[in-house]
Order: C-alpha cells, then sequence, then structure tokens
C-alpha cells in the first residue's frame, strides 16, 4: 500500500500533476496536509488522474495523516549535510526493498521551505533525488514524479528489465 | 552533448519547468521549435532554471533544431504498437550507452498530440517511459524529468550507486 502525502502545498498546478503522477505509476491514496491552494483549480491539471482529486483525503496535520502506517518517508532536497543525521538521506531506488509488505507513506514539503525538522523527525527515513550538486532542488511534481517512477519500476518490471546493473 | 527540444509546447508552466529540470539534470541546450505559449510567462515557472530560458534557442522547424545532431531520441507515451515499427521504443536507461561521445538531442511532443509520425521518422531510436499499462501518458515536463534523471544517473554516479541489480 502506498500513500502519497503532500504537507501545505501552494501551487494547484503541482496539486493536480501530483493526482495525474498516482495514476501514471499506481499508487493507492492522495492525502494533503492543510493545502495552501485552490483544490478545485488543481483538477485542471490531474487530467486522467481525476479520481486521485476527488477521493482525496485531506488532513489538518501531518499526524494524522501518517496514521496507520508502518513505513514514513521524508523527501528532502537537501542530502547528507555533515554532522546533521537528521538529513542522512538514501537514494529513491534503495527504499523498495523496505517497502515490501509495509503500508507506506512518502512526505513531501513545501514549494518555498520543504519540511520543517519536526516534520522529518516524524518519519523513519529520508530520500533524496541525486542531482546537480549546485542545483538539486526540483519542482515538488516532479520531486514526486522521479521517486514514483522508481518505485514503479522495482515493482512492477522483471529483474533484468529495471537499468543498468551496478557493475556497468 | 545534450540539448533537450521541445515540440510546439502550449503551456508555460511546462516550458518553465523543462528549464529548471535542465539546471537540475546539467543538460546543455534548450531548443523549442515553433512555441505555442508566451516564453515570458514561463520564466515564472524556471526558478534557478532561468539562464536556460535566456539562452533557449528558438527555430520554426524541428529540422533545424536537429542540425549537427549525431543521435536524435524522439520520445511517446506509446510503446510498441504491434505491427507498427515506428513505435518500437527503448526505456530511458537503455539510450545511455549510445550517447556516449554523441552530441545528442532528446525531442519531446506538444501536450495535446504529441508528436507527428514524420518527427518521428526524422529521429533514429523512440524512448517510452514505461508506467501503468492503462494510463502511461505522462504530463510533458514530468516525462522530461524522467529521462534526464535516467541519464543523470548513468552519466554522474559510479556504477553500484544507479539501481538494482537485473538479477534483483
Ligand atoms: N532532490 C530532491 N530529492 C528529494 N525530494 C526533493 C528534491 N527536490 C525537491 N524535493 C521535494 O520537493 C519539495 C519542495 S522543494 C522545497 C525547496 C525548499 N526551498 C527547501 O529548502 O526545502 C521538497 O520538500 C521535497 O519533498
Ligand atoms: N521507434 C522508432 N521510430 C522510428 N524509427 C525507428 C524506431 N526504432 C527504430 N527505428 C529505425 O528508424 C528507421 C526509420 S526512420 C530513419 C531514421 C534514421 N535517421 C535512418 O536514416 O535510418 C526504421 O527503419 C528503423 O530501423
Ligand atoms: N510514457 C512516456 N514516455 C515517453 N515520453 C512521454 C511519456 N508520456 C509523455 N511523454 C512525452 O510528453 C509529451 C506530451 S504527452 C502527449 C500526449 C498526447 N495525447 C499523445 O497522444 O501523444 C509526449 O509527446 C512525449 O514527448
Amino acid at each position: 500500500m502506498l500513500r502519497v502525502i503532500l504537507v501545505e502545498p501552494e501551487g494547484e498546478y503541482n496539486v493536480g500533476f501530483v493526482a495525474r503522477l498516482c495514476k501514471n505509476f499506481e499508487v493507492d491514496q492522495l492525502y494533503i496536509v492543510n493545502p495552501r491552494c485552490d483544490l478545485n483549480k488543481a483538477l485542471e491539471f490531474s487530467a486522467k488522474g481525476r479520481d486521485f482529486m476527488e477521493k482525496v483525503v485531506v488532513t489538518s496535520t501531518l499526524e494524522e495523516a501518517l496514521r496507520d502506517l508502518d513505513l514514513k518517508i521524508s523527501t528532502s532536497s537537501i542530502a547528507d549535510s555533515k554532522g546533521d543525521m537528521l538529513r542522512k538521506s538514501m537514494p529513491p531506488w534503495e527504499i523498495v526493498k523496505l517497502m515490501e509488505n509495509r503500508k507506506t507513506g512518502l512526505v513531501f514539503g513545501r514549494e518555498s521551505v520543504g519540511l520543517t525538522r519536526e516534520e522529518i523527525l516524524m518519519t523513519d527515513i529520508m530520500v533524496h533525488i541525486p542531482a546537480n550538486r549546485s542545483y538539486p532542488v526540483l519542482n515538488l511534481s516532479h520531486a514526486v514524479g522521479i521517486v514514483l517512477y522508481e518505485i514503479w519500476k522495482s515493482t512492477h518490471l522483471r529483474g533484468g528489465e529495471t537499468g543498468p546493473a551496478p557493475s556497468q
């Protein structure tokens, strides 16, 4: 079971695109904590992910959105800052083996300021998508797309179809 | 050398997000064929990818945008339709080995109707991102993000850091 959780998203296009991505990559649930944009306008960007907008669960706190989950994963554009264990992160392709048979939640932060330390501390692990060291900050829905793509690849394609071998 | 080419993009948010992704994943050039939206409005969505918008090359035909390239790659949400060789496709992680030492162009289509058959025929290979069989149609900039991420991973991370082995 895979739940995508957006914390206080600010852009309706991002919310709509995430709903579409949930459909593209066969997510089970979309939760939004305290939305800061108009969810009706988000519909316009959701294309055939419309049903995720229609059944979206809105909560007022992250705690509620994390209830009942076995594995809680936060995401950040900042990886492995030295001396800050809170920021020790995993790449997206390593989380799949941890997800097996676990009700999993993926938590994504605000466009403006990401997730707070307190929010990150509520999760078990943190995922960072590696990118340009001088600018690894992806737009919210593009980060969601890449993480969901990696999970989908590992869970829906047979071995040998998922990418280059480590020795390449 | 990696060039991203958008053919007649219709949404300014998509163009801006692609400029940002070009920065995130260290692309060399952004070309736009006959834009159908306001490139000034796109700036708003480009964040620190702003310089890609400032140096964008606008052409009136795809032919011009493909000039000087050694390897031309089209993209499509439709894969391997039986009986239509035009649509035989590769997944994104397989193109990297072909790109070595080649000036490469990645061609992405219109939000509304993708690329025409004629445009696909101007390329050497076609890439399809695998996704939900009943709805594999990604939004334009999210498709760009995933293809660029796969290429970046293969070219910037050492073996063993790029994902699961085929035997897993
Ligand atoms: N490279 C990356 N890896 C993982 N998640 C990322 C990412 N880039 C962006 N995101 C996701 O997109 C969200 C919005 S980007 C937040 C940027 C903000 N300026 C900050 O300093 O945090 C982030 O909270 C995270 O969920
Ligand atoms: N998905 C695809 N779309 C278009 N052409 C493809 C293709 N996959 C392979 N091709 C190759 O491209 C050829 C058609 S177009 C020709 C393109 C190339 N510049 C050339 O001069 O050969 C086909 O004969 C086929 O061999
Ligand atoms: N699964 C996928 N794999 C590769 N490219 C994709 C993709 N989904 C979308 N794209 C890219 O995003 C562009 C816009 S989506 C185009 C959809 C259009 N309704 C059609 O029928 O073609 C496509 O032209 C392609 O460049």
